[in-house]
């Protein structure tokens, strides 16, 4: 990169928590950007390798108060990984004074925020920021994302959810109101505040469902299923957590309208599908994917098998939730937004085992 | 029991596994029994304390190599913990010499021989014997195991799938043909064969699903399923392996024939359904299983929750697949052949954490 | 025990935590207890089940707030299951109203309570109630609790160190000054408050040494190695934190004074020493504990290696930190207090995986 | 690297186990370097992908019988990750041919070959080239290793301990004969051949020590202390399996010399010792390194406390096992055999959690 004369200069706000350690480690490797700004709360005043002393030899930055002037003055892009509802109160100044936002929360994942209001509980009166933003599934909406000035981050759960159905959906392949994806993701899910069943003595060895039939991720994912149907689309959606750290696999049941196709069928289109993806990798048949392969990379597998007792389609995808599922999609999305190669600075290979 | 005269004599043969291991501890505590013979195959001449040391202080018996005679000569009742396709060669024999015999592989699991020998791909000529079996799942048939001689024991999946699906097909509260079975089980259901897709190394923080639309369990499932619904019944079951050691979780959806119902009605019906099953714990709306509450134990914890938003119910069941999915509910079976309270002898408080 | 006609009437303070939940679970199976109370400060108000629902099948008793004239006017002896410095505080007015005390706190450890102050910050004044307390390693001190009205029981890493260590000392078999101690724990140890670092996010997958030089559990440590001693003892402790939930292995080194002591010597040296004492499995040559062998028993396995080549000694020994470490040793020495048979209701059988 | 003309073409012998993958995956990354050849036995025939679906987006190459004039005939460099006793054979054969040899098992690590065959059982012929290998521990025998035609590349767990003892011992700081290495590993140190110790369902929830007093990595750590020590050093050395995937910490012991030295001198000697060497990183007082922390990097972090009460110091140190324990140090080696940059290729940031 010796002739580049001048990298990107991005800030991240939140950078204590664990979308902001995976933004601050990708971002240090990504060729073409450098880290001008750390941002927290109740960490401010503290430096980033206090928090986390075995980056201590390639970050040695201080994490500042979160003042929207000094932020702007140095940094070109924003990556905003605080909770759901502080967004939405910084990403507006943040534009006016000519930044780019991506933002990790929930906030502006929503084309109608009043869906956003009933699920989150927490009103909004940025209309017209919310309605410049851009979903960033850049799978999905690439050519949106050249363009954004604002991008909302999907969900982890939503995008190994979405990945794992856009194909038959933008395709019509599927009755759509029997889609149900029961969905799997490591405790890393749940961030790093301390709560008690996130403990290592309450979560190992232990698995369960949670928030049945009524998690927050449920309207995103029928957000974006509706825009590729056409129609509305309403899902099951049923997440579990793993007893393990980090990984999504979702498993997505859904009754084929034509009962001829067959696996490889399936594997075909999706192939063509994704075909300017390169992340997305569809396994061959018979061979599903494990949440391991994907773990410290940004690609999602996917495996399809028709089941022809049942005339189901079982599609299975499996990401790195922090990565794929959050920090990695946030810089995928900046890739595309620059008009860079959508892989720079990501990583694709997992360490295995 | 000051005042018991006699005890059972009871043996079991393939005492080395994970079945066995489990056998031995449950049955040394057991109340009404006396274990008299151990029998294996590549372990016999070892002692049963050489395999597992911990043991040594409780249990102090040789593992004999299998002979019926012996076994006969010795035993009342005999647990068979062996590979498919071996019990089915054993059986009958000790049946003729009477003891009784309660099988924990699927040789005797299936009343139509055809349907096992096209998924088991072993053929079979014990038609007698299999057309005398019961299927020891006490919850559903009780009445029928106080009369049994030979038990074909539920396998994990199974159990933990039957008993979420039982009061829904039971009482015809469902649209049969959706429903999906999604079933996560720790890697101990493998065995104790060493493989390497369960070494730690490979199965740890991973999750995947496999058999996808073939495994073994799905026609097993069927075959009960279309005996509490009086019709046949096509079932989806997509079994996962959870980087943990036990537990099974089944998460199963169905599409509810009266939109009116809601969770709390299921809740009563199913406490209605299990009044008599001390095993069976429904839980309070709003409470998930977790499998960490049932490891140790011979219970099924049950949760429901009715999405009004799609019209389906969903049910949760979480088991010990080793106890409950495997030797607990062989015991809890020889239990009702005796006629001796179903809870003898068995586990119900799990430690935890 | 169906002659029995009183059970003994215990309460258990601090309720909510995992050494209560041991307490209530193990005390719920003790043929001879009834539990009569259960107490808790931020809990006080629910009830039990509400905070384990997997034991409303057993349990259902209200957690009620800390009264001490509640307390007596019900139970004749009493288990308190509260952080540091608490214990100290109700212990003497329970005494004074006749309850017997059984301390799972550091308060009742230490004969001179100004070591207690040094190394735990907490000003102490109850001298005359410290002075009674006797330390509850029942292998060690089983004569004095006979008579004892408050126990101070021991910590978990205590508990595994000394086990391995009395012999050695007792017989005057080492070099006293080489004595080091490389303990490992499971996270339970830790309890059931939520910080960032018991978090199965942070712990799985990860190990670390804690507290090098300057853990709390090493002035109790070299107490009781004085007292066996009979000279002062110094040794050298460091726990580590093992991404698992049960279990502490303690591996110790020593430099034996005989040259000419091989395995064999010590481990019948180790047998003999232990012969009175249920609870303690000393193995074969050869063959070193495993923590699972331990788990959710009151048992404490113990190997022994001579190593000819360097002249030391290496003990191992594995306990359930929550049973033999905390909770289960309580009850050993609520036995031992009442004359009753030392394993009256306590596990002496893993379930195994 | 546009101008780049060629890269170095290398060869990999024992492709399919996890020394394998993690070459394949490390030097397809690397910038001076082409995989020419990838090798196996069992595995030969097979495509690399077969057995590692999750790289078959990176890695298009079939596994090939082992045949040294192939191998030659297009490798300048091979490494040979192959059960001990198999290099022996092949090495000499490639140097014959030209080829530059970089072993991964302990046929070339040991000076003395009678000692090598002493703990391992296997005889050898090839004194000549043993002779000519070179110890490869880069933090050590950097010098040596820029004209290495064969290098035996160390141990995991002498790496981790040799890194955390050399200073002490170059120094002449401490009583050598009181140095205790008690060790820790992840349990892909054994390999993905598959054991029944290493299953998850066994491994899992489970922590012991094993081959106590007679590990084979013993001689290995003895010889390169002694050689640092210039005089005998005879260690005491214990591992332990964590139930974890990866990693290793190494807590070490020793006596100091000088009762006056701090834990503050001993980090600024820590310091100066590795001020050439980017992969080690020495942590401020009070810092203790975790395995996690390492996990997927060439990275040994070391932890410094001196305890004034016993006159000891303890060090602690943390690699991945398979990255600094192995792959990513024999790359490490061939960096420094080819003057290139030490850390060229090679990963210096986890990602945590």
């Amino acid at each position: 990169m010796g002739e580049q004369i001048e990298r990107l200069q991005v800030g991240i706000v939140g950078a204590s928590g664990y979308g902001g350690v995976q933004l601050v480690r990708l971002l240090q490797d990504h060729p073409a950007i450098e880290i001008a700004y750390l941002g927290g709360d109740s960490s401010a005043g503290k430096n980033f390798a206090d928090l986390y002393p075995h980056l201590a030899h390639v970050v040695n930055l201080p994490i500042e108060p979160i003042d929207v002037a000094t932020i702007a003055s140095r940094c070109q892009v924003v990556f905003l990984a605080l909770p759901n509802g502080l967004a939405c109160e910084i990403a507006p100044q943040l534009l006016a004074k000519g930044c780019s936002v991506l933002d990790l929360s929930a906030d502006y994942r929503f084309a109608d925020l009043d869906v956003y209001t009933q699920w989150y509980k927490i009103p909004r009166t940025d209309r017209e920021t919310a309605a410049m933003a851009v979903y960033g599934l850049p799978e999905l909406y690439r050519a949106k994302l050249a363009n954004a000035k604002i991008v909302g981050c999907p969900g982890c759960y939503p995008t190994a959810s979405l990945l794992a159905l856009s194909p038959l959906l933008k395709q019509g392949l599927i009755d759509t109101n029997t889609a149900i994806i029961d969905a799997k993701s490591g405790t890393s899910g749940g961030g790093r505040q301390a709560k008690t069943h996130l403990l290592l003595a309450e979560a190992d060895n232990n698995f369960t469902a949670y928030s049945v039939a009524g998690h927050r991720h449920t309207p995103e994912i029928e957000q974006i299923c509706s825009d590729l149907a056409s129609h509305e689309v309403k899902v099951q959606f049923t997440p579990h957590l793993i007893p393990m750290v980090r990984g999504i696999l979702s498993t997505v049941y859904a009754t084929i309208r034509d009962p001829g196709l067959v696996t490889e069928d399936l594997i075909v289109i999706y192939k063509a599908f994704y075909r300017s993806s390169p992340f997305v990798k569809i396994l061959d048949g018979g061979v599903y994917p494990q949440t391991k392969w994907a773990a410290g990379t940004n690609l999602c597998y996917i495996g399809v098998e028709v089941d022809p007792r049942t005339g189901r389609v079982i599609v299975m995808s499996a990401i790195d939730n922090l990565i794929k599922g959050q920090a990695g999609q946030a810089i995928q999305c900046l890739n595309a937004m620059m008009g860079w190669d959508e892989t720079l600075g990501l990583p694709q290979m997992s360490f295995y085992p």
